[in-house]
């Protein structure tokens, strides 16, 4: 793995767990190639239904493994026939009885977790299962859910800042999930750092719903509504809803109410790209997600997708040109030093190792 | 802005009035993204009618203010609805009562002007709109006219070339303003230097006209045929036309005639792309230029556009290995010239500045 | 012509006979564009029959001549009417009496044998066309032939190591001349150094047929099959087939089988790309080559194409990145020692001239 020599430039943090996909994405049998953090993957669930993940390069002649074909607990290589178990050991070569010790690829930590695909980029000895996010409503009856991955065209951190200030609502999403802008201008951000994350909370007392909940809730009159974002790197759990004005949402008591769980896996694919895995779930329960949540949610999804591709164009042409910070920034610039953070303490570390 | 260390490898000259826009490209209340000279520019019309041009880069997260809002006077990032009027100074962010001075975006002089946009890239200072070339014949009515704008994947200065040589015309342009090549093989051209421009004659007495000129006025026989380059930094005046034989055109009788009036305003994109903004105006009036005139002349520049691509692929696959002139290439060296001595002023001038 | 300063860093091999296209891509009056070994060049071939190769950019400003037009013995520049001869020679410049010596373009070796065209990139005096490989099978009334043209999109040298091991038949092409795994799995190859080549055979003796040689010839049982491929630097004859069991194919007696002869010209186009020239000769005859072996070498080579472009994607990401060899890459690595050592040759001997 090759490290930016300095921390401050280092895009990626490679020492925690990202989201590689969902669960349902790879039946027994399937491969699928994708990139994280600049290097390319294969994940392959087995015959037996083990997930794997290994770098996307026969260690022979550089062949894409994820063209090759899963038989039983192996994946072939499509060209020349070398087989790899889940562990990126290869176990056959044709036409050859011995298998060198250098026959083989780098395997990566993979977790199924909460119907996602977990994986750790860094150093696999400090890969710990435990540390994984854990997102009970994928699992929790009370809640429907869907999920979907966006490829986004800009940077992951970008996808952090779009995040964590929900200031951008009304001008971005007026169709969907905005609402008033005045609304939204007069509402003031509370910032909180928690020891291993940032927590952000808006509140609209007696306000006009935006159109998504009136769709979905058919609420007549005003709202008591919230918006509570939490970052923990690198994810962002974003609860926001409302209930009938003075009917307890801000005392807890928002079963009654219209809730949407937004999870939001952020995965970087490159520097200028990013994998957005995203799922939303609501406490309206027919069996599945309200078809109108779910088409509205991708949609205002897509417009913040544009939104990241025109920034990185200038971005990109100018990276070290100066922005200006505004009050609702808090939150992301919180987030970001949290992730500058750990990224520096990544480094310190490796040099220590090297030492 | 960046310069280039040296003046011979300077791309741009940037104290120049450009065209950056036919008047009616922008309606009240619209805006447009462009790039001129490297520089993305967000060019708009306020509801009164006003112009700017404002870097295309909010201040704030470098959204492109191009996908944002025209409402009154003023022009709304659309990610967090940041508004700044034509002088580039931000009136207000979301959420925020104080707006600091460094809100701001720069903003470059823009000029309406003979039905078109004229824009100042370079220090503000020294934009003098009584230096913008006139071009009177889009607006007296014994001419006709019609503008147009397209892209040329090749640098600007290949587009001077092409202008300031008519030789090509009967091996680009055989079906359309061409004629014959032996003809222009033994036509000779005069090449004249103005003060702040170079001029360029030919003449084609007794000879055929060539397709659009006997589609658009019907000639019999043989006519007295002109060409009149005029180059002032950066645009190109083209007066071409003819008339019957011996009845005074070089003498300037040629109200009788058919004259074909050419503006072209030529205007870097990047170093190697270009804005071509060209109108053609006639002496025939219905109304309106004869379409057969307009669309003759449109795939006339269509086949340049062609050439200025092919030349570029070559030109920047070993951008300095020598060229031959011949004698045709009076008109354009000297225009390339004049063009690297402005250049070389610009340079000298900033040093001393700096100084 | 730029040479890397290091032979191990040289990505071609200038001093070799190439196939440039087939006799028939030109006929008198024609003119093509392509580009070999990073040079930019055009073929063109006269009225009276005679080919030619000029560097594909005038000398006066720098347009692509494959766009110009054939007017008799002569190759007229689209642009300002400039016109060569097959030697590369200037002899006529409209408007312009004298013709200056500078007036010229680089002209390459090019020369018509066996259907094709070959030429010579490299310093032309030592372009010596008796070394053309022959390949009579192109003339021989008892073999029938078609040939064809696949751009790869990657390195030539990865088309040198894909023909040079057949071990990857069973995997990529199992739909047409693979056969089973097991058998090619067991397979040994024998490798033989020539003088300036490299040979590889493999024998497969009392196997079952693939489906290619089942529907052309109509094997109704096992066979005696053979592979035998011959690298002379940059093309590569393979010839391969079988006989039905025991009847002499290892013998020599192999009229009465069924013969495939491939020749393959591998011709690179830049570092990452490649003209592939490869023709398909049997000695089945009903006045021309079966289709049923011709589409299916067709789409087994558009197999392989796609394959060298998935390695190529991997390959330039980390060209230096050490892989492994197998048994079966004995040939291959054997024809890229070869084309090393004639590219180190080819330094030291220009090292000389020099000094």
């Amino acid at each position: 793995m090759t490290r930016a020599a300095n921390a401050d430039h280092e895009p990626f943090l490679y020492d925690a767990w990202y989201v590689a996909g969902w669960a349902t994405d790879l039946k027994p049998g399937e491969r699928i190639g994708r990139t994280f953090l600049n290097q390319p993957i294969v994940l392959f669930r087995t015959a037996s239904g083990d997930v794997g993940a290994l770098e996307d390069r026969c260690c022979h002649r550089a062949m894409q493994l994820s063209h090759g074909h899963v038989e039983g607990e192996i994946l072939r290589c499509t060209y020349h026939g070398l087989e790899f178990g889940t562990d990126g050991i290869c176990s056959r070569i044709p036409a050859q009885e011995k298998i060198p010790k250098t026959a083989c690829v780098r395997s990566y930590p993979l977790v199924e977790q909460d119907a996602m695909l977990w994986i750790w980029m860094g150093d696999p000895s400090k890969a710990d299962a435990e540390r994984i996010p854990s997102h009970h409503y994928h699992n929790d009856p009370k809640w429907a859910w869907r999920g979907a991955h966006f490829p986004v065209n800009g940077n992951w951190e970008l996808l952090v800042d779009n995040l964590m200030d929900l200031s951008h609502l009304p001008y971005i999403h007026p169709n969907t999930i905005g609402g008033n802008p005045e609304l939204h201008f007069k509402t003031k951000t509370e910032t909180t750092k928690l020891p291993n994350g940032v927590k952000v909370e808006r509140r609209m007392p007696a306000s006009v719903p935006p159109p998504t909940y009136i769709d979905a809730k058919g609420f007549k009159g005003l709202v008591d509504r919230w918006q509570e974002i939490e970052f923990m790197p690198v994810m962002i759990r974003i609860h926001t809803g409302a209930c009938d004005v003075d009917t307890g949402a801000y005392e807890g008591k928002r079963d009654h109410g219209f809730s949407m769980l937004g999870f939001h896996g952020i995965t970087p694919e490159t520097e200028r790209t990013t994998h957005y895995f995203w799922s939303m779930a609501t406490n309206i329960l027919d069996g599945d997600i309200p078809d109108v949540v779910f088409e509205q949610t991708a949609r205002t999804f897509k417009e913040d997708q544009e939104v990241l591709e025109l920034q990185q164009v200038r971005m990109e042409a100018d990276p070290n040109r100066p922005l200006i910070d505004i009050a609702s920034d808090v939150g992301g610039r919180q987030a970001r030093q949290l992730i500058r953070k750990l990224i520096r303490a990544q480094h310190e570390e490796e040099a220590r190792e090297v030492a």
